[in-house]
């Protein structure tokens, strides 16, 4: 056991959406011995009493009520476009002293929505585990999923300090790191790292004409690969997420102009430039 | 000995420009069991005594002549911007009967520029094969560096069908399937398949604030590695190509204004169906 989970409240955790997510959460609390009891909350009684059979949850429930009573903790991780609805239904029934927290890809305006939550009774702050596969469903749940990554934390100046260390303590014991970050900053840093390199990734494959497919090489396949994540679920985070991608996707047009317009004009010099520019700037991520 | 190989004729072999490419050619030869001369060519004679030290060539020249007289076949695998004048400094000092070949990533301009030459005393007809790694230097020469790969070969009309039977042999010995196409589809081809891509991905690459550089993942990773390409190398290719490139970043830009403008319209449907396309279509490349 490590100290940080001996740490960690052990009156039990609620998990709202044992998927792929939920369900790493509570293999990663059971790998960190945590000792109390994780709840697991969802729409459908079987698949969570499946998820119970394979030992990642102490109990279940459809409902909010009566077993969030015995919560201290609850993360919600449903879909990024459900969690503040969810959010909402859980804090509503939770008792006095209960956190909340997600682990929603997109922050601005989830975190803008549940302000009130902020400081109260019943406490919400944000978090984003940077963390994934590409696969579905607790059954592929992965307890070192978290294990090392980053997580960022998006507190308001009104957060209390003690929800924050509850839930920094909380993803601490699943071995990640945290970052703090304003939810608008977080936005913009996923629309740059992540989202918009999505949404171009996809373009570049809606470029490839049916007669070059058998053409294609390790380039173009590394370019697109994100490009075969869930429709659905990236729909879901690039519009909730509208404000920053409009503002990114316009600064990859005024950088794309660059490049095309030294290519019109036959600019060698100016098109190897930008060239070296971008390959310096690649080479520096470890 | 394939039946292959044993085909080729083994009155010699000339490779204009000995570094990867080159060298490799002259692996490939040897592990072909190529029982001719391998002649190398090129600026510096010190380099040219190592490639033949490492057993990469019989014999060596900063010249063509007189070597050039012994050969059959030379392939010019110098840099794309350097090939016409390359070709054309060979085939002034060949002898009647010979072709020459090269590697070039570009053709239609290449092609056109030595068009005089498809039908003569002394033949050219362009081949580029898709192979290639991020290593420079014969010292890193790899004999299977073609094999199982695919080479474009770009006859013109005019091309006599010897000359194309015999590059088909060659290419054939090192392994190489080949797919015959004309000079400006296959430029078209690699701008949408290649070219655009690099240069994408180098935009991406330029959108990363530094402040962001620790944030990036696998995707992000995955979508701009080759922008860590050789800035020179590509900026010669992109250059040679810029009418299809013109052409195919103009098509990009289309393709992106759908998808911004699905996004800036809070239009959810239509962002899926382009998303899902996307998909269906990196899905489908094996």
């Amino acid at each position: 056991m490590t100290e940080t989970s001996a740490q960690l409240d052990e009156s039990g955790i609620g998990i709202v959406g044992v998927g792929l997510i939920g369900g790493s959460v509570a293999a990663g609390l059971r790998k960190a011995a945590y000792q109390g009891k994780i709840v697991g909350f969802g729409r459908s009684e079987e698949r969570l009493r499946k998820a119970q059979s394979l030992g990642l949850l102490s109990d279940f429930a459809t409902e909010p009520e009566p077993k969030i009573h015995e919560l201290s903790l609850i993360v919600v991780c449903t879909p990024v476009d459900r969690i503040v609805e969810d959010v909402r239904h859980f804090a509503n029934a939770a008792r006095p002293g209960t956190i909340i927290t997600d682990v929603g890809s997109v922050k601005e305006s989830l975190c803008r929505e549940l302000k009130d939550l902020s400081n109260g009774e019943v406490t919400f702050v944000g978090s984003h585990p940077l963390a994934g596969s590409e696969k579905n469903g607790f059954e592929h749940a992965d307890a070192n999923l978290y294990r090392d990554r980053l997580c960022f934390i998006t507190p308001f100046a009104e957060t209390p300090p003690e929800t924050l260390r509850r839930v920094v303590l909380f993803w601490s014991a699943l071995g990640m790191k945290l970052q703090h970050v304003s939810p608008a900053e977080h936005d913009r840093l996923m629309s740059v790292t992540s989202h918009a390199p999505h949404l171009i990734a996809a373009a570049i494959s809606l470029l490839l004409e049916e007669e070059f497919k058998s053409f294609t090489g390790t380039g173009f396949q590394d370019t697109t690969r994100i490009a075969s994540g869930d429709p659905g679920l990236w729909r879901a985070i690039m519009m909730q997420n509208r404000e920053q991608m409009t503002g990114t996707l316009e600064k990859f047009r005024e950088i794309l102009d660059e490049f095309t317009s030294a290519i019109e004009s036959g600019d060698a010099q100016k098109l190897e430039q930008l060239l070296e520019l971008a390959k310096t700037r690649r080479d520096s991520l470890v």
